[in-house]
């Protein structure tokens, strides 16, 4: 496992998502102070796809650079807002979320269980369940 | 803005990102060790979107319950190893790529006004650009 290769393709993925955040916080504020630049730069945002956040800017910053401008310095605010919380955030996330999968898994299972005991064995004649897993004689 | 509903989305967005990276790890393991269950993990994340993981992680635990496990501890342990790189490394690259951006788009504008302005007077006369912004003096 390359975990310096990992922790840079996460830190892409986490720039272009907080350069999405951005242009979403950009809308909002132009949608109340702007309504023509809000709808231009919606239109722009469902042409020019923000997958790749850094691409995304260059495009921008050739047919608006004040917009581009705008959302550079809010991307930054955000990431300096935010950033130091994430990684326990995240660590703490995928352990409840993790133990939660399990729980629900092993719940499953036992409930399988139970329903195949009964099935197997519905008078508690222990005979019944020699050696197919499901006994065909059960109803 | 609202950071903590910003910081909470982008903690779901990297859980969802690591859930791939070990999903793409575990099958590098398993086309290692066991093609067979590589080529079913494959064929079972192109039909199951990995944009959620955790919806993902459960339909996958109701059909190879031991490799949902498998992935849910990878992802656990990638989470431990590189999450607290990534405050720094999101910070910087944002700061780093905003100021790339930026050195770029003035360039572009140094180039246009000097263009501009050889095209507007282009034999050095001061009076051929009475009303333009670039100086007209300028060469």
């Amino acid at each position: 496992m390359d975990f310096k290769q990992a922790a840079k393709d996460t830190a892409q993925v986490i720039t272009s998502y907080l350069t999405f955040q951005a242009v979403k916080t950009v809308l909002g504020q132009l949608k109340e102070t702007n309504p023509a630049a809000a709808y231009w730069l919606n239109t722009f945002s469902s042409q020019t796809a923000l997958q790749d956040g850094e691409a995304y800017l260059q495009a921008l910053l050739q047919e608006q650079p004040d917009l581009a401008m705008r959302i550079m310095t809010v991307r930054q605010h955000i990431a300096e807002a935010i950033c130091e919380f994430l990684p326990e955030m995240v660590v703490t996330r995928i352990q409840q979320s993790n133990t939660e999968h399990r729980r629900q898994h092993l719940e499953r299972v036992t409930q399988w269980a139970e329903v195949e005991s009964e099935n197997i064995n519905p008078e508690g004649d222990p005979e019944a369940s020699s050696d197919s897993p499901v006994n065909p004689t059960a109803d």
